[in-house]
């Protein structure tokens, strides 16, 4: 049986950009919350679309996966229990559990078939399934922020699509208040931030809210080839202003020598803001 | 007259990625050293491509254009007298000239039809054609410096393409000798450097040739949405250690409010690495 000829699989960017890879389609499938196409694509190797959106790819996913982790990470005051909302690919989770100081990890994603198919094909971005430390639960993660424990987790990192579709109410303020209140003393939320290139309005917009609930929330910027622009950016957020620029030492000795990308020039590097995005946060605010 | 329907505009790469804008063709011809495209795009404006490949466009050039030339320009001992080999769309001279102390740009653009269609079509990009202290020499850079007088310029910037075609000779070290010879003390060549995910080799041997040549060579990183992945590099090249660190205040603070992403923040964080970056040229150093 010979394997079908590749194609073009592409993200089409409102009807004016498109980004593709050449490649097979392996699976499709619709669940009931979305549409689920997984490829082999020959740049990046085998990913995963949502409604025709990239969301990941095994050779294109720790310049996501790493940045939404490990600045949470380095700086929380502890990091025994961490939340994930979203993130059914396995990346986040794997980049988490790398802390040995991590002692659960509770991954909500709203998508069984993600996990599911994730599990199946692209068990080289998830590889920390079987970590004891890690429970999965299937449910909506807006609704477990809602209903957990004050103080209960000491990071909670959002990994979810853009605000469409499942992923909307990630990004509103009474989510972003739930989130606050889960949170620890000294704990640390973050949540990808889209793009200041693609979805400047959506980026000011979140850094706004997130001001408005945390003492202090900073955007950092790193690159993802495979989403819109490329450019794109990260949401750190906590009670303790400052807290972002302080990684601590013991925790960078032991990640830095794991990991593609990250390091402590490159987490202080991310949190360089252009001068765009402080004049568009200045604009709304006056 | 009806205006043509918009078609995909894509950049291949590697027959494995491709990155399209959606618009119309204004103008297409060879030139003797190159095939010229001028378009019309709904996302990013008026742009232009070389060899099917984008060079610029007019909502997305300012993260190409400030990262080369801000770096290089607000650290030089001096900046009267600047070099720009290549950047025919008049971007890069552009931003060279928003500097008061610059008395001279020097632009050798070896193919005349990209100044020329440059200053018909992308007139919103190159504004600075006018400005008298602009001397435009069509020819050859790499036999410009061959020939041009030992401690001539402040400033050498390579705004080339890729290392193939007309750009090929922009990427060897017989170039970046002349190029040292040329530049007085104190002075700085910087030059696009490709991206570290779609060309990473090339990257590499760029760092470890302009590390032989000058004293010290660091590649910095930046973000340009039409390029292959996105994710960007130059390279600053100088013969006194620690000069790209310290740019002067005064310059920063006449640039600052100018420019849309470049301030002092981004200059330092640009300069971070990833580990990916580090252990390659440790790998070629070992």
């Amino acid at each position: 049986m010979s394997a079908d000829a590749p194609v073009w699989i592409d993200e089409v960017f409102e009807d004016r950009v498109r980004y593709g890879l050449r490649g097979q389609i392996l699976w499709e499938e619709t669940s009931p919350f979305q549409k689920i196409t997984i490829v082999d694509t020959e740049h990046y190797g085998r990913g995963l679309l949502l409604d025709d959106c990239w969301m990941t790819a095994e050779r294109c996913e720790v310049c996501y996966h790493e940045y939404l982790v490990h600045p949470p990470l380095t700086t929380a005051a502890s990091i025994a229990r961490v939340l994930v909302i979203g993130g059914g690919d396995g990346g986040t989770v794997r980049e988490v559990l790398r802390y040995a100081e991590v002692e659960q990890v509770d991954l909500v994603e709203i998508d069984g078939r993600v996990v599911e198919l994730s599990q199946e094909y692209l068990g080289a971005i998830g590889t920390a399934w079987a970590d004891p430390r890690l429970n999965v639960k299937i449910g909506d993660g807006i609704a477990f922020v809602q209903t957990a424990p004050d103080a209960s987790y000491d990071v909670i990192l959002v990994d979810g699509s853009d605000p469409a579709g499942p992923a909307a109410g990630l990004f509103n303020r009474e989510f972003y208040e739930n989130c606050r209140r889960v949170l620890k003393p000294g704990g640390v939320f973050a949540s990808q931030a889209e793009s200041p290139d693609s979805f400047l309005a959506v980026h000011l917009e979140m850094i706004e809210t997130l001001s408005a609930v945390f003492a202090e929330a900073k955007p950092y910027y790193g690159w993802v080839p495979m989403y819109p622009s490329g450019w794109w950016s990260w949401l750190y957020a906590s009670d303790t202003p400052g807290q972002f620029q302080k990684p601590q030492s013991d925790r960078l000795a032991a990640i830095e020598p794991q990991v593609e990308i990250y390091n402590r020039d490159i987490h202080q590097a991310a949190f360089a803001q252009p001068n765009f995005v402080r004049r568009g946060l200045s604009a709304r605010q006056g």
